[in-house]
């Protein structure tokens, strides 16, 4: 094995920080690396579900104090100063023969911010916040935690299933299946990731879906938000999927016009994160009054022709009011090309 | 500098293929590599020009016969027999103190197939047809060539330049730009490739384009084809940029209203490959007729809204008819996406 890098130890951390993507959350998801005097990697972790060990412990536990004289504990967000659920993280590295501790964040409450690496720095390790290439990596690993501790709100995703010419589904209301089952399995560790899936009420009477998460290796039953100011949805509970997956207190029925007053009702009922999943009409209005703040694209090699767009809600008057999307990454799953960006 | 694999050395060879992408039309695209006998890059060479001299002769110039000792020729398609505007390859390898030669494809004529490897052979060197991941890279990399030799056809790209949601202007017209700079110095280097670029009389007098080739690498004054059943185009000429940037015999105007037989008349006019790069009209004629080889869709990651789509003009009864897309490759070109596949 080679000496890491400190970029190649902190894109460790960052991967392993996604491992706690299902059950984290409202925490945020943390990756740590450790690594011995010389440079080389001894052990990783990661924050695994609300209540349980931070990612730190997860790091260390099992390291004798042998192995850790003068080794390096790479971390993506700031040691905990402070006990909450668990002991205070800062405080149990100030213990360790540590040599160094390099954290990728600074605690994003400015009350307590530096104080977890001001405890560690007492103990006699040099400690520094990270600053490189990766900084971006570092902020999307935990953008939900973030997007919520500074604007108090719930953050939204919102999902797209479309042909390469932007198509959801045929002019006749076809759309099952665009995209490949390695793209379905994807939204399904999606749905695991935001802590409800939201759809309109035309979705949920048409298509009648289940949006539970499907998948052989989470077991997550997630909650759904339906916006439905007619009450229709409610009066066919007995044919709808959504409750014979979801128990009642896992399904939210919101009746507002208003999406941002809707979102601080969730954000009250503690639904910090969303995917929207559509009908068309449900995007466009997102999208137009700007409530999105990270886009998830799974684009089939095809071409549809006629079709539905799911952008056919909204319309710009010139090219210059275009949305810009942001920190664009695409990865291939199966033959599709899943596209992330922000917006 | 490593010992090369078969696989990294045809790689290399397949890229130095490339380089000749502006000029060697109706000539295939090929490139060569040379490993010494212990399988360190020596020299690479492609076919620069047609005319020129082909691709393993531009690799094995100023090499001495000390050199090519029990060196290993690798070339992406295989040597000619027979002397054409240049000599045989095949009988100058076979002259030279080679250990082996490996050619990627065999040559595409049934009549000359293996007669360039059984020279060589019967100069005592090993021949080999390549048999690996890359056979399909090899015949894309002479897939215009490939493509006229096995069906007397002109070889149809199409390329498209759209916003994430498959618009390529807004519904006022506007399109000037959706992608970036980046992408638009690409364009020019595939309007080098194709021998011409088409269009529909539309695009003509709406947008007055140039069609030429604007590059600052590229030296060359490419073809324009429009599709122009009214003769309006030609009561238009001292208006029209493309009788500007385009001398007289480089443009051709066809009346034909089937696109088929239009393709037929280049092919007699010695037009090999066409980019066909608009408006939406065409776009759907063609691939609804089933046309179209390969696709460049250049995708800026921007969302419009309500706009054109360059797939609007034909529709399928069912997702079981979708145009599905091939073999795609995607590489980022400044903030967009080339997206590039066959049909």
């Amino acid at each position: 094995m080679n000496k890491l890098s400190l970029e190649q130890a902190m894109q460790i951390a960052i991967d392993e920080a996604y491992k706690g993507f299902a059950f984290v959350s409202p925490n945020p998801r943390v990756g740590c690396v450790v690594l011995d005097h010389q440079g080389y990697l001894l052990s990783t972790g990661h924050h695994t579900r609300f209540g349980q060990p931070h990612a730190e412990v997860e790091a260390l536990k099992g390291l004798s104090q042998e192995q850790l004289q003068g080794a390096h504990v790479i971390v993506t967000l700031e040691p905990c100063a402070h006990e909450g659920q668990t002991p205070s993280c800062a405080k149990m590295l100030a213990q360790m023969p540590l040599a160094q501790v390099t954290y990728g964040l600074i605690d994003p409450n400015p009350l307590v911010a530096g104080q977890g690496a001001e405890i560690i720095r007492r103990a006699g390790i040099q400690v520094n916040e990270y600053q490189g290439p990766l900084k971006n990596d570092l902020e999307e690993a935990c953008e939900e935690f973030l997007w919520n501790f500074r604007h108090k709100k719930t953050f939204v995703a919102l999902k797209v299933a479309q042909s390469l010419d932007g198509k959801i589904a045929l002019k006749n209301g076809e759309s099952q299946w665009i995209t490949g089952p390695e793209s379905r399995q994807r939204v399904h560790e999606l749905r695991a990731q935001y802590d409800a899936v939201l759809v309109g009420k035309k979705t949920v009477l048409q298509d009648n879906p289940s949006l539970n998460v499907r998948h052989p290796a989470i077991q997550k039953e997630n909650q759904v938000v339906v916006l439905d100011r007619s009450g229709d949805v409610l009066k066919n509970t007995s044919e709808l999927n959504i409750f014979k997956t979801h128990s009642k207190d896992h399904i939210h029925i919101l009746s507002s016009s208003n999406l941002s007053e809707a979102l601080d009702e969730l954000y009250n009922r503690g639904i910090r994160s969303v995917m929207v999943e559509g009908g068309g009409e449900i995007f466009a209005s997102f999208l137009k009054e700007n409530l999105v703040q990270r886009l998830h694209v799974f684009m089939a090699p095809v071409l549809i022709g006629q079709g539905m767009s799911w952008t056919e809600g909204f319309s710009i008057p010139s090219l210059e009011q275009k949305i810009q999307l942001k920190s664009i990454k695409t990865r291939p799953v199966g033959r599709d090309l899943h596209l992330t960006a922000r917006i």
